[in-house]
């Protein structure tokens, strides 16, 4: 496996910021499928609003009959009603906002490698279940029709929505398939025995480490038999959780789902595990090191040092596997493979 | 209202324990159902175990192929692989052991004050998801079958299981239906539009308070479509969250939904809001003030004080209510009422 020399591949200043007054702090985290001869990428892209002395500013999305706006909150911070709330955002007049908002923009590539940033959001906060930002997409094919769900983030929590589409330039929104607090949906890129399936992860904090679980649907909108499948480890890399990543991989030997972990240190690495084809609950074998940790410069020193994490893999009829992965909640980053040493890498029971 | 001058109707001595060495401590929190002429209430039955000088022992469902079995752990407080946890449970070789189990019981009546309990349990812990035991059910009937879900508690943190039933004597156990963290779920006693209705409560703590959330299913099994529709309010009574009971009750003004808040000092206290009938994710009146709150012995005192809890509630031809609820986690009371008290109780936009 080989990071690509040229990583990263997309960086913040390469994005054109939604709004004047926004400022493009992260482009990463991306959705990755191959469509009408491109790579498309659907990255997540953080944008914060500089402030002038004295005063503090955030984005804000003006939502109105399911169409949102960005626009920007700027206070005095002698204002009586105004609190800071640590680094992540404020209170005003009793309500939260985040200092940061994310939206989801498509880059476009011929060769998986030299991208091309749209001008515009893709999918930007839309009503308010998203009004705190729509972050890590993940996008799964059916025929002609693109599932992506993505997190969508509000003042009730955080939970995952699911938008179709088949040009990528429109959507349909159709609303939350995983209630709050759930993230990290991988849906799978078949249905098997009528059921489409997908993995997801659950906010069980407190209560167990937050794990990996399985659910089905007869129509990727409604989902049930939520089963736990994959729980974190107690080593120096999965201690904190773990949780799923881009659509499966479909191999002979088994469904390869690529998972992050967050481990001591608040490192974020990357693992592989190999689920059963006919029935993907049941676990066959897992990676015990992992593929991918933070060890290049753009990945341990950045916004959010120590992270990589994927929710986008292309692969290609000749068994190569583009992973594409974000680096410090920062930057776009390609590590290459295959799919026969990613099937090496699952060595454990 | 009236609280039945007989209350409360059922106390933990009226239970016959499901094992030898198991000890009844909490007999409350009772679905409620008409069937073949009587009113059976699913009680919430709370197990431990007493110890011997010197020794801890705690309640464990040893599960082989979806049947459960009551046993016991015992162990040495000597032993170094004891480790006592606050007073919920125990640490034993790494794993977690909690000092009670529930289990379902069903108490049987002819005329819904008087009730006999069932010698052994209705549902028991049965696999892996309801090892920590199988609490708070809610009966909802369509035609002869009757659905049941109930709060499943394991290691891996507290989901909502269903479970379908024709006699109350066999289940057929249907998979988590909302996954970890969420129970309080009530489902319409009606599909609308082809679509079943519920209501649940997600664990978004830390992030927004528990909330009252809305969902669809095609079957009873996926649900999807979630929002948000009903928030704590900054009163001493709602202060820190909110959750749903039995199912609603149908009335020409909206759907009847009677909810628990809990406010300042632990109490819990029950209040009614009413729904639209063809858009029940629209909340019309909210009451604003309780409808109960702890004020009677039974209510002040007992094993989780300052505890009134509803998630069983019969309706008669005649228009009266019995509210079955549960006090202090302890026993099962009777509030008795009518539909046109209930809806003058929805005072508030």
């Amino acid at each position: 496996m080989q990071r690509h020399p040229r990583n990263p591949l997309i960086e913040p200043d390469q994005v054109v910021p939604s709004a004047p007054g926004y400022r493009v702090r992260g482009a990463f985290n991306p959705a990755a499928v191959r469509f009408d001869g491109e790579v498309l990428l659907l990255l997540r892209v953080a944008e914060d609003c500089p402030a002038r002395e004295g005063r503090v500013a955030v984005p804000v999305a003006s939502i109105e009959a399911g169409v949102g706006r960005p626009e920007i909150l700027e206070l005095s911070l002698d204002d009586p009603d105004v609190a800071l709330k640590d680094t992540r955002g404020i209170v005003y007049k009793g309500l939260d906002y985040l200092s940061t908002m994310s939206h989801i923009r498509i880059a476009r590539s011929r060769d998986g490698v030299s991208f091309q940033v749209d001008d515009t959001p893709f999918i930007f906060p839309g009503d308010a279940s998203e009004c705190f930002g729509v972050e890590d997409a993940r996008v799964t094919r059916f025929g002609d029709t693109f599932a992506i769900n993505y997190t969508c983030v509000s003042p009730d929590g955080w939970g995952t929505a699911l938008a179709t589409t088949r040009d990528f330039r429109t959507i349909e929104r159709r609303g939350l398939i995983f209630t709050v607090q759930n993230k990290d949906v991988s849906i799978f890129p078949e249905s098997i025995d009528g059921l489409y399936r997908a993995l997801h992860r659950p906010n069980n904090s407190g209560f167990g480490r937050p794990s990996i679980w399985y659910a089905e649907s007869p129509d990727l909108i409604h989902w049930g038999n939520h089963q736990c499948i994959l729980r974190p480890r107690d080593t120096f890399w999965e201690e904190m959780k773990i949780g799923g990543g881009a659509p499966c991989i479909k191999t002979p030997q088994g469904w390869l789902q690529l998972y992050h972990a967050k481990g001591r240190n608040q490192i974020y690495s990357l693992f592989t595990v190999l689920l059963d084809l006919e029935q993907p609950w049941r676990v066959l074998k897992r990676g015990s090191i992992p593929i991918l940790r933070p060890e290049m410069p753009y990945e341990t020193d950045g916004f959010f040092p120590n992270v990589v994490f994927c929710n986008g893999v292309v692969t290609w009829e000749d068994g190569r596997v583009f992973i594409y992965y974000g680096a410090c909640d920062e930057s776009v980053c390609l590590l290459e493979t295959t799919v026969a040493e990613l099937l090496a890498s699952v060595d454990a029971a």
